[in-house]
């Protein structure tokens, strides 16, 4: 098949492993990490396992093993590079391992559709983006009956372990399922792998998930060039809104990497308990600001789940979600567009209903008749940079009337998401999931199940990193999900003490007022100077910052 | 100021000059190129110059001169590259040259706006994007007062020449201002630039304007990204706009670059008269084969100014300007959304009100109800992709019905376009747009006038371009523009019958199809492999091919 020059290019590049990975490993265990009493008692078998790391051991001889593979969930940049290193890392350990794939993510170990990885195909997809070599799916491994199913086809295919890559849900799941096998002593070991572009599956053990890196890098590049044409024409403000819609993640980095003159990040918006009116405030500051210093231009970049934060319009979405649900013959049965929005008004609180009356003709008809199969608002069809602009647009109007805006203002909107979720995967990602998928090899090799691959100290240089597993257990806590207390692994938010949300708040004002500060990352480079193609984020510099020796 | 690393590395590289540029230079006349009586008539004093060309000669000693430099139009990558060559340029020739920018684009000849461009300002803004240097504007330069009011700042600092950059008008009225101060003896001379990323600035002696190659570049790196996504996720249909208003030649750089499966060419529509349903066959009939072959999924291109090609949406959007305008007083008293599109369908031809009653609501609304100051249309707002997929979206759903389609299709829409005007220029546009700036020096240390630059041979390696530079009326054609008779240089739309289109056309058909065939070019790099970092477009490959001697 033809190849663009890049993808060529990029097959020939060797993911840096750490050090200790190139030869012989030993396993250490480390720290057992308590845990509370209900997360024993649901996972006896995977809880009160240590922390274990890797160092540098004889060369051993390991068993072949048979292993599979399964990309859960939306697609991250290293995917690929994931299953290349758990790949190579069987073929170091034992060159008669054999690899399956899953096809189109965990319903494929249900429904027993995989296939054997060969070499050519995982050299056809080093350093690639995309999950296209198997295919990814949002089908949660949950019941009893699927895990059997699985069962079946490890069965069948002598396969030993498997390599669940995914997010905080399908580890979760892949616990779960982790904790059957072992408590039905079928002798199937389950691993993780940490995957999302979001950044939100992270914590003591997993410093960040892969993509994330390459998805802000994508995006910065797109709001870098932006602002340059923001700059250059002197006329518009661009509102940009980026992918997470739990946590701003991505926001945040990519502020820190372009800074723009407004950010908004969601875990702020529920702290404070901003209103939409504060939000619409923060931004317009700038405007004035700025046009006070002749800048009519600018950016504003928010997350998608904003609109999800800010807390009337939670409590709003939530009382149409109700109402509409109990009533919905009766509304499907009205005819006009007006008469719809007249009755739904009438199901709202009084509270509701005079923030509903505020907002934009455009999105209160969303909100009011956009409905999915289930009734519910479309919140993710919402476009709350659209919404922000006419917020915005109405509020200037009047200080314009007020003569307390003497600016112009004329804005151009930008969703930036898929753009970043395939792209060839940085340098840094690379690496880290190359690194990845050989660890899960070895922990694999080992005999450990219940596991997350755990790389740490991913600022040093990448020979430098320590890879190891922790127990999915160790991450747990317990939430009230749909009503049921479940013990999940934790989605990590924005935490407003930490450095990266501080360094943002520091600076702030000064990229907000008519000062231009922006900066302009450009596009990812792979083979430069080093710090400009090997750098992870800012967000993870500045929460794990590498001291030279 | 804070810069990003790129910023910083960026600005250390030193572009390729051509080798006849490097030390002493010779300028050699060659064909003058016969031009019609009336282009005579009107250009007395710029007609019937020589095209020249720049011969290694010499080091002469050449008298300083002021010169000012104006960037006219919208940004493209490189302009500031431009400026340093032009910069470096008079230096390399008389080191006591001065070099000053005109603020805001040409308004700033007009009102005196402007700074002198030191070494240090040049050497912030190397190989960077974005026109923020000096500003750019849309101001037209065509009235003998403007052309006074030129002529007054340029005696006041003593300039001598002037350097405008930008596209086809630009050009053209740089032409006009040439043959004014020549035919005035004002002693200023005109030299201009082909600046445009719509890639429409091209002939005999113009090969490609400067920043398409970076434009295109950008684009295609996220449509292939956007490629990636789909055959991953295997579940939607990308119908992505780019920028192009009057030419296509950006989406058809970005479709050989990328290899969607539909890339619609305006100039193919308009040739073949086809209408907006003929359109949307050849996108269901992609939609349908994919389908059948288990594809769900695809992405579709199209330049935003196709539905100005359509010829029954032509027809339909000159009658609704024509209704509009001459009645808008009665219009305006209407009240109701209903009532508005009643009376703007009651103006309509038979033909157009027939056809208008087949668009979508959403697009309906907008070309009855939604106008700019003058009652126009706003043709620049409809999204046409969206436009597109829900037309698709109509079709399929009575083909499903009707049996004919058993596939399941579901759209996302893009529109890239501010991303692509500032990106940090390719080696490509970072060497091409330095020589044209180094070659403007050139030109006017020679004297020469009413001039834009020419640089040949661009798909050779940088050192064997032939840097030279063309008289503007070589180039000039007669248009008739708002009823005038007027000599204009012409704006290279796709040719059908050139290699560019004829190999998309041979290929087409192959990508439709449901075999896989994206390629997916990634970002930009500028450190790697040189047929990597520094090849141009596919378009001026297929164009100029070069022969490696």
């Amino acid at each position: 098949m033809k190849k663009s020059l890049i993808e060529f290019e990029r097959g020939l590049y060797k993911p840096k492993l750490p050090e200790t990975l190139r030869f012989g490993v030993e396993l250490q265990k480390r720290e057992t990490v308590e845990v509370a009493d209900e997360i024993k008692d649901i996972f006896p078998h995977t809880s009160g396992l240590p922390v274990v790391r890797f160092l540098r051991g004889e060369e051993k001889k390991y068993e072949p093993i048979n292993v599979g593979v399964i990309l859960s969930g939306g697609q991250a940049p290293g995917g690929h590079n994931v299953i290349a290193g758990l790949f190579d890392g069987l073929n170091h350990f034992n060159s008669r391992c054999r690899l399956y794939g899953f096809i189109g993510g965990p319903s494929g170990l249900i429904d027993h559709q995989y296939i054997e990885i060969s070499f050519d195909q995982v050299d056809e997809c080093r350093n690639t983006g995309g999950f296209d070599m198997i295919g990814s799916g949002r089908t949660k491994l949950e019941t009893e009956e699927q895990f059997e199913k699985g069962r079946e086809i490890c069965e069948k295919l002598g396969i030993k372990a498997l390599v669940i890559i995914g997010g905080d849900d399908s580890n979760t799941n892949a616990c779960v399922l982790a904790e059957y096998y072992k408590r039905k002593g079928y002798n199937i070991q389950v691993v993780g792998c940490p995957k999302t572009i979001d950044g939100d599956l992270k914590n003591e053990y997993i410093e960040t998930s892969f993509g994330f890196d390459t998805a802000c890098k994508v995006y910065s590049e797109l709001i870098g060039n932006v602002q340059r044409d923001a700059i250059s024409a002197k006329k518009y403000w661009h509102f940009v809104r980026l992918m997470g819609r739990s946590a701003s993640h991505i926001t945040l980095e990519c502020a820190l990497q372009t800074q723009p003159n407004v950010a908004i990040i969601s875990e702020e918006v529920s702290a404070k308990k901003m209103s939409l009116n504060d939000i619409v405030d923060v931004i317009v500051d700038s405007v004035v600001k700025r046009a006070e210093g002749g800048q009519n231009f600018g950016t504003v970049i928010v997350p998608e789940g904003l609109i999800e934060f800010v807390p009337e319009m939670k409590k709003l979405i939530k009382e149409l979600n109700d109402a509409l649900v109990s009533d919905s013959e009766e509304y499907s049965k009205l005819r006009t567009d007006d008469d719809k929005r007249y009755y739904v008004m009438q199901s709202l609180s009084r509270e509701s209903r005079d923030f509903y009356v505020t907002l934009p003709n455009k999105i209160a008809k969303q909100l009011a008749l956009d409905r999915d199969p289930h009734g519910n608002v479309q919140v993710s069809k919402i476009e709350t940079e659209e919404l922000l602009i006419e917020l915005c647009t109405q509020k200037l109007k009047r200080m314009a009337e007020e003569g307390t805006f003497k600016g112009k203002f004329s804005a151009l909107s930008h969703f930036f998401g898929y753009e970043g979720r395939c792209s060839y995967p940085t340098n840094f990602d690379s690496n880290y999931c190359y690194t990845l998928g050989f660890t899960s090899a070895a922990l694999i090799m080992e005999g450990m199940t219940g596991y997350m691959v755990s790389i740490k100290h991913l600022t040093a240089p990448s020979d430098q990193w320590i890879a190891g597993g922790v127990p999915f257990t160790s991450m747990m806590t317990l939430e009230k999900r749909k009503g049921v207390v479940k013990p999940v692994i934790r989605k990590t938010l924005v935490d407003l003490d930490d450095e990266p949300f501080s360094f943002f708040e520091a600076h702030r004002a000064e990229w907000a007022d008519a000062t231009n500060t922006y900066l302009y990352p450009g596009p990812i480079q792979y083979y430069g100077p080093t710090e400009l193609c090997d750098a992870t984020t800012i967000t993870l510099q500045l929460e794990h910052p590498y001291h030279h020796s």
